[in-house]
């Protein structure tokens, strides 16, 4: 616990009843979980790189189960993130990649990469 | 399911034994999980406008409990994003504010909220 006496830190000074603080986005705080919900963030970063196949998605994201892997990738679908393709054939090749929108997520993965990588998270 | 004939399509085509993706990068995976875990994307966003108290935050996120803030704050105060400060007297109060460290987020934070407004996440 840091005690610091600053009389002048507007927070602490305003009184309780006047709440300082807008409501978050609610388009920010959706995307936010979405992108952070476990192994999501990794599969978009890995199908940044180009379209993957189920087996080389699980090896970009080591610990992760196919079944998470499933799910994850459904909901991301679900979300317009990510699009499945399937080739006919023996056996039947099955493909993910970015749509549009996906893609578009690019420069924020980007970016909270090299801050993460800045500060050594 | 999509059907698609493409048999340029790289990903399918590759052998499975070709692995086509590096592994995702172990900071950027710890980074959006951080962030995205529930609630902590909105605690970071609200705090991005300046400093708060414990109330206000609570009424910047609608639908998060007083245990769930605790402990998000106290993950973001150990991962070094956001800072507590105590201030004496009757009653004590307590404001939250980022870091450094939080406050450079805030681009990464800009830009997601922008992503989402645009395709009304």
């Amino acid at each position: 616990m840091t005690v610091e006496e600053r009389p002048t830190d507007q927070a602490a000074a305003r009184p309780l009843d006047q709440l300082g603080a807008p409501q978050v986005c609610p388009h920010f705080h959706r995307a936010v979980e979405l992108i952070g919900r476990r192994w999501s963030g990794a599969i978009l970063y890995s199908l940044g790189e180009g379209p993957l196949r189920f087996a080389e998605l699980r090896h970009s994201v080591p610990g992760m189960s196919d079944r998470l892997l499933s799910a994850r990738l459904k909901e991301l679908e679900e979300a317009g993130l990510v699009a499945r393709s399937v080739y006919p054939g023996t056996p039947v090749r099955v493909s993910y990649k970015l749509t549009g929108k996906g893609d578009s997520l690019g420069p924020v993965i980007g970016s909270l990469g090299d801050w993460a990588r800045r500060h050594h998270v």
